[in-house]
């Protein structure tokens, strides 16, 4: 290999690590707007609520960043191949990141709706999918940040989970608003909540399979467990 | 300009064409999925609703057509600057189409917990909202077809109509419950369509800002006549 071979070799890679810096950086302020939007609405907290509607900008401002760069690789090193496809990869999962982000702001300005309401009976399980998404959401992004199949497919096994808690939970809701007919407008907010959160848990499950993708070059889609009963009973976008 | 030149550009632009092709399929289906979805909702016709919601795969075969032609022009043209942006644009284009097809389908499967129902009296006032989104989606994929600046402003423009008539079909929802308990489940199925059309409202504006930036090369973003106030009311993803 010439000298300047590796010296374009090495740019490629310099540019591939200021996308994955991009991504990462993505990556952390998006855990931080949904463990955000998690504490606001346990604690009923409108100045925290209104500090994750505020930040969802940098997000968008991150996914800007990312896909400069992305246009940018693509420009100058014309990749081809394997290379081309990861960094395609790359932008996708921006997308599916942005999106997280998204629900993140909405669960954030639904806790408005929930303000001066006593706690509803359904929070505690409402809570626990919010768990449980944030678990899928933080293993999708370490799995993709350091390229580790087995920890993708690890999420991808679990998308099943967050679809029959949110089934079982959106059941919850509807018995609590038909048994008090009061709480109809906080049952509401909490519906979309829920649907919000999982959403987050699916877009986790998209980022494993992107994950799986980047690192052994096969895709997992297709064989995807999902609970279709579910979405037909609950609704799946 | 040598002959090998003027095969490269005009094999640039078959490919072009090709991808152009791939989008405007993509465009065709999903306007019958949406409108599908609208006649199943109207009618409480169940066969339809089902067909609509194994046709959402059909949408997904598209994309990834769309994908692949994207990468392909990619590897082999290596577009930079203008070229580049219009690609990588396509690509954001079809993202926004699949996730309006998701949306049709998720109404959908919504009609299957309306059946055997009386029609309930926010009915008129959803449909409103479908007609709405249907002709914005219409609208902003004509002006992208066709890269048509001024339709697609036009697009643009109507948003918060759209979304003000969300916020005021929420309500309606929500008082309709409150006034009989029984129409609880049925109303939030209601809700989540409700949802689900606001949502294709809003990729119609984002593909029109695509369709602006397209034939333009200025983007609208940041301009955009957001109602902030209804989507604190009433949720924003």
């Amino acid at each position: 290999m010439s000298i300047g071979e590796q010296h374009i070799v090495r740019s490629f890679d310099e540019e591939l690590r200021r996308l994955d810096d991009g991504l990462a950086r993505m990556c952390g302020l998006t855990e931080a707007q949904v463990a955000g939007a998690l504490k606001a609405l346990a604690e009923r907290d409108l100045a925290a609520a209104a500090r994750v509607a505020e930040g969802d900008r940098l997000v968008d401002e991150c996914e800007r960043f990312v896909e400069e760069q992305t246009l940018r690789l693509l420009a100058l090193r014309a990749p081809v191949a394997d290379d081309l496809r990861m960094v395609v990869t790359c932008l996708k999962v921006a997308t599916n990141i942005e999106r997280v982000a998204d629900h993140a702001a909405s669960c954030a300005r639904r806790v408005l709706g929930l303000a001066q309401q006593p706690t509803p009976a359904p929070m505690r399980a409402v809570l626990r999918l919010g768990l449980l998404a944030q678990q899928l959401l933080k293993e999708s992004f370490d799995a993709f940040l350091s390229r580790d199949a087995d920890r993708a497919r690890a999420v991808w096994a679990r998308d099943q989970e967050a679809d029959a808690l949110y089934s079982s939970l959106f059941r919850e809701i509807l018995t609590h608003m038909m048994e008090d007919p009061r709480t109809i407008t906080v049952g509401s907010h909490l519906m979309f909540i829920a649907k919000n959160l999982e959403r987050i848990g699916d877009h986790a499950t998209n980022i494993a399979e992107m994950a799986v993708f980047l690192s052994t070059g096969r895709t997992l889609s297709g064989e995807r467990p999902k609970n279709d009963r579910s979405s037909f009973e609950s609704g799946a976008a």
